[in-house]
């Protein structure tokens, strides 16, 4: 039998886009690469802002720098999209889409906006749309999900998948050092952005989280915003709580089900028990844990990030790609339930970690105890440390509603004699085993 | 479009074929499996020994007891065979690959001793041969190599791939407890079995790892033995002494590459960081870790074994199994690469733990040190504890090749001063991040 060709073009090559440039010209991965796919990958174009650059390894016959016409191209069958950003990228690969050409992207922000309408475009189309890259950078989760778990009841999907959040945290538990100082760190090595709220604030996260909601459980890909916390706020204080309790502060995406219909999605702190096996994924590591109803627990770990394992699950997305362009047929789209609603954060349970620094008098503990019991927030434990102007009281719940809990807090904020309410992290309880 | 139905028989109802039944036959699953499949999943029989035991869940009209008939019913699409054993299985597996239905199997044993010849019998008459139950129980490891891995480069996969000897070296860890003891607790409380051979000398550990190198590398299926050394020599010394240098032991299946061409194939304690992803798996969970060229380090970390993890690993299969019927496609058979070569153990390099009993007489270290020598094996720390009769030198050496210390222990146990030659475990030095 003769090996098909098929024809791949790029738009990007970045951080990404050179790595996987190198991956798909390299001569030692040629035949590995047909064994793969049943097809000759041939890269036909890559195109970029900036032609004149010099890209090492990357070479100068296969550049261009029209991106629709690229995009366009007649005689490619899959377009792989490494450049990011949404905008002006989703026409490019609407319009990829709209002629046929499968996509391949590692556009998290634009899936999670808009990934539900490419789909239906693709499917419309003959196309496949895959997007691995988007997640958990090399983690090759999403289609784990699609297809090994397709027929596997999933209950709840909880990711550490912001590498920079996590190199944070993991730096401030080891050290003992506060975020600020952490963060500037971070910079410097390049692990955080100057400007770092997109990953500190968790957009990132809950990008990915949409994300791995739509395969966990068909939720719609159509940019709706989740509930979000970030990691700005936590101080060396807390993780020293943390640690002495034998847990771990993390930030977690989470997309889970309660009961029949109701779903769950959001981005905040969670403290995790040591031995929890999301608790000893540390750096700039990402992983995600599955909790399927016969399964029980699953964990994918990996590098969530960097352009080399990002490109190998874009990688494996072209193989899959060809593989189908080869015997001519595409994968079904992505399901959505409509019966799935959004369930309401205030009435979720949870046992709440809080501090609230208060003004050292006779009687304060009562004051602050009666709000808690105003809200039917039943406390587990309480710490007084420091002394004067300096006194903290550190708070451990029962499993309470996030709306008392709320309320509380407000509450708390009006007394006379609470100086500042200051972190308030979810403590998960549960036994993963 | 109307649902096909896809019609499926099984072979066996025990540990995994009662769960595997009841979520076949789960109402509540019908419309996520009609989804997932693109297709109806019908049960129409389920084969077994005695016909007359009963089964919770498992309808007694389905019940059939002839195994062959089972196999080459004309009017069934996917054979599930969970009933294990290799002789009598093997033929019923290739009576119905002949007859070009598609099996799906979580049979080790069997995939390990002919699983390259079942294979090319299934790709023969047009059907798939799937076994993602095999290995890990629940983890959906193999369909991540042959997908997402199948353009990437892997250099190494190393596995807690049996859940009983995890059990019982996580308790010897945590209970500083000595492996006699721990195991008749696993014993009684079921985790392992009366005969604890296959488990405890690493067969079973074995057979995984011939299964995961042939996804990762291309290494053939054909009950190839492969070196294989169990737990029943660890003590709780050994254990000890890991603690104190921050590395925990486990039993480890590894795969790797060396070079081009070479492939070792091994399952034998290792002595690992605390800090590896490997390393915080405890009790009866399974892990596989992936090193890749571009992807990085993975891991992936499930419940190891128990029916109902496996049957939802099965389930992911049968649904494959049933997209596939629908399309009227098969899968690619697994390639085989002719050009590996098996790499010869003692050409391999380590870090060695080792100790030796001894007669507390001045010079002895020098005799002993002398031996190590000899073998151009070089020692990084030496510790004496004990005194008199009960004397033993613990040795961590630098990086040696296997073949000058099975010769210096050869040596050692010829020396008069020595009274015994005690445990020898690897120690893995590399990082993994």
């Amino acid at each position: 039998m003769s090996t098909s060709n098929v024809r791949v073009a790029m738009i990007g090559a970045g951080t990404v886009g050179q790595p996987l440039a190198r991956l798909l010209l390299d001569s030692n991965r040629v035949d590995m690469l047909v064994d793969a796919a049943a097809a000759r990958i041939e890269l036909v174009a890559i195109c970029v802002r900036d032609g004149a650059k010099s890209r090492p390894g990357v070479p100068a016959q296969l550049i261009v720098t029209d991106s629709m016409a690229t995009a366009t191209r007649d005689d490619i069958d899959v377009l792989i999209e490494v450049a990011g950003g949404v905008e002006g990228t989703r026409e490019l690969i609407e319009a990829a889409l709209s002629r046929g050409t499968t996509v391949v992207t590692a556009n998290k922000a634009l899936m999670a906006a808009a990934g539900s309408e490419l789909i239906a475009l693709a499917h419309q189309h003959g196309a496949d749309l895959y997007y691995e890259g988007a997640v958990a950078g090399g983690i090759p989760i999403l289609r784990a999900l699609r297809t090994s778990l397709a027929g596997e009841r999933i209950n709840r999907v909880m990711g550490i998948v912001n590498g920079t959040t996590n190199f944070i945290l993991s730096k401030m538990s080891a050290e003992a050092s506060d975020y600020g100082a952490v963060l500037a760190e971070a910079q410097a090595l390049g692990y955080a952005e100057s400007d770092p709220t997109a990953d500190v604030e968790g957009f990132d996260a809950a990008a990915k989280v949409t994300i791995l909601s739509s395969l966990a459980f068909g939720t719609a890909l159509c940019g709706e915003v989740i509930h979000r916390e970030g990691i700005s706020r936590i101080s060396a204080g807390d993780v020293a709580y943390a640690h002495r309790h034998s847990l771990v502060i993390k930030l977690l995406g989470i997309a889970e089900r309660i009961g029949e219909h109701g779903i769950s999605r959001r981005v905040h702190p969670v403290m995790l028990p040591m031995d929890h096996p999301l608790a000893s994924v540390h750096g700039a590591f990402n992983a995600v844990f599955v909790e399927g109803a016969s399964s029980g627990p699953l964990m994918w770990l990996g590098q969530g990030a960097g352009g080399e394992p990002t490109a190998a699950a874009v990688l494996g997305d072209v193989v899959a790609a060809a593989r189908n362009r080869v015997t001519r047929r595409c994968d079904a789209p992505l399901s959505i339930d409509p019966s799935l609603q959004i369930f309401p954060l205030g009435e979720l349970q949870s046992v709440f970690y809080l501090t609230v620094d208060v003004l050292d008098r006779p009687g304060v503990l009562a004051t602050v105890a009666g709000v808690f019991g105003e809200h039917s927030v039943s406390i587990k434990s309480m710490e007084q440390s420091g002394f004067g102007d300096e006194a903290r009281l550190t708070f451990l719940t029962h499993m309470v509603f996030e709306s008392d809990i709320s309320a509380t807090l407000e509450d708390l904020a009006q007394l006379d004699v609470v100086d500042s309410v200051g972190s308030c992290i979810r403590v998960l309880e549960d036994d993963p085993s």
